[in-house]
């Protein structure tokens, strides 16, 4: 998407590949919204390092930068034979797969990458499995970028000029490679020359709908106001808010059930008491077909300062953190919840947009696309 | 209620009066909970700066804190003239019911003071009157200690040993002389030996929760932890949330709809999805009488910055603000919202638990008292 830097606007992907210097290219995260940086990883260990230390975060965004990293190990492989080449690139996938040990998306998108060197099986082929190693990540961003066209346009027909949305959390291109998920429709909208407004949940305790949905939609002109996540129920009390759209975490296949960022099941009840649309947009990939009860998601309880605390920067603009509560008090931080089926209006994926519980009859058709 | 202060605990008032110094005593409330600390007003223009500033904030403990401050403005009258006691006693009512425009309590307090100086009419009666102001002034506080009381009879006994509590914002004693509305019967349920733990919303964007009722309950040793706005449904969903209890700024006697902090009215939105019981305590001054629609109570939207930062203390115990969102962009700030009579449980008042829609049919009862 559109970046301003110094005044003038570019495009820049969240995740991309330099071939001359083999660095994977990475919007730097942990700054935003209050500096826009890429940063550049030199070698597969760093790229490790910056999906560990959540420099990228969102499922597509760690499962490119995985891909890539992968490419970038194999390119900078000097050796000679094939084995050595095999025990290098299993140092590199290990390395790798162990950076965010609960993203599915990061252990998928390696075994794609190394699935495509595996066509080449000859000791003078080393060269040749690091050229397709590298398509093959591109191949891997790129379809990640489609499947959020895809969302785009199939999510487009449910925003109209006038249409005030609401969205949860960050599920923009940020967290993608480019366009994002709940995002994607807004995006298409505005291409379509349509006029909305959106309502970003401030997203406590992370804070990633006032720090980084905000960000991003300013950047792209999008017409938008950070909400406090108390205020959506007032708001669609007052018939003030249309349609809501989330991203989702896992969506289960068979129940149509949603795990997504702590606070989207409130909003899916309070948009159902005011016959709300409630939509979820998702890659295929976040499709789980095994689980059968949603209440079986495990909820990991994060770090309890992330409630007890807020960041940001002062006004000189000076990063910091700020003890909030009361410095004896503990706290409870559930990072997800669980929204059931009947919340939901519709999921809106590459494939089109389905009824949660329609998933399952089609689950050829959607199980079929990777992500 | 007791406060600990350097490893001692002693009970202390939100606001007193020290009669010897003609001073207004007041908990400082802009630096709990980092800070505990006792300010006192030297007269009463400094009182109205204090309710101004929010040195004191709450229903109850602005309406004391002018009450005593008309007394405190009595009381420093060294003329001799009834003439110029009476032009003297009209600028410290002016100035105190100007301190905050909105507060209602404030002026009802005023004009409780104003009719007990009343009684006294002669020349020699200026020391009488000075004498009534403060005892009409101490009186006001101790009702409204006495209500608070009678809330926590009548609703101890909805806490049982167990029970986990959700409450949201500040209805505390801090907000009050003593004791407070919402917490009144958790205090008189501890009071009886029971154990029960409580939920503090934060209670974005002033976060009243986390800094104020955590800070409260903390002092009076009760089990307590701060969970984010986002995650009362979560609990709720997962059975850990027994009972809900909140304030109210403003209660339709006709309608028995309830305005109160944001974000009150999403809880009981979910609170009734989970057939969890949901009641609101509140002093009898809250009610209005007049008003016959809950959409009709002018919503106050705040400054945006509440919501695009936070504040707290640092690493080293400095107080500092923060801008948490994307600096270019703004937000919506609605204060309160409403929530509708069918989604309240029960109204606990000094007077006993009422369905809401009861309080029109007890309204002599519940009109009779002061608040």
């Amino acid at each position: 998407m559109k970046v301003c830097v110094h005044g003038r606007s570019r495009h820049c992907r969240t995740v991309s590949f330099s071939a001359r210097t083999n660095e994977v290219v990475l919007i730097e995260q942990r700054k935003l919204p209050h500096t826009f940086e890429l940063t550049r990883t030199k070698n597969y260990k760093q790229t490790a390092r910056a999906i560990t230390n959540m420099t990228v975060r969102g499922a597509g965004a760690i499962g490119a930068t995985a891909a890539y990293g992968l490419a970038q190990g194999a390119r900078a492989f000097t050796g000679k034979t094939e084995d050595a080449f095999a025990r290098h690139m299993q140092r590199v996938y290990e390395t790798l797969a162990a950076a965010r040990p609960t993203a599915v998306d990061l252990v998928n998108a390696l075994n794609e990458v190394r699935a495509a060197m595996a066509a080449g099986k000859t000791i003078t082929s080393i060269s040749k499995k690091q050229k397709s190693a590298l398509r093959a990540a591109e191949k891997f961003a790129d379809d990640d970028v489609a499947h959020c066209e895809a969302i785009g346009k199939h999510g487009a027909k449910l925003i109209k000029n006038g249409t005030r949305v609401l969205t949860h959390c960050n599920a923009g291109w940020l967290a993608f490679v480019d366009i994002g998920s709940a995002t994607a429709p807004m995006y298409a909208a505005q291409a379509q020359g349509k006029k909305f407004h959106v309502y970003c949940d401030e997203t406590r305790p992370r804070s990633q709908g006032a720090a980084l949905t905000a960000w991003e939609l300013a950047q792209q002109g999008v017409s938008h106001q950070v909400i406090a996540d108390n205020a959506a129920g007032h708001l669609m009390q007052r018939g003030e808010i249309d349609l809501v759209i989330t991203g989702s975490d896992r969506t289960l296949g068979r129940t149509g059930e949603v795990a997504n960022k702590i606070g989207t099941y409130t909003k899916a009840v309070l948009a159902a008491r005011h016959k709300i649309p409630f939509y979820v947009a998702i890659p295929l990939s976040t499709i789980d077909w095994d689980l059968a009860k949603g209440m079986e998601i495990p909820i990991e309880e994060r770090d309890e300062s992330e409630v007890l605390g807020a960041w940001g920067v002062d006004d000189r603009g000076k990063f910091r953190e700020v003890r909030v509560a009361n410095p004896a008090s503990g706290a409870r931080n559930p990072a997800f919840d669980v929204t059931p089926a009947n919340l939901i209006t519709g999921i809106i994926t590459p494939k089109g947009i389905f009824k949660p519980r329609e998933l399952w009859a089609n689950r050829k058709r959607l199980g079929a696309a990777r992500s």
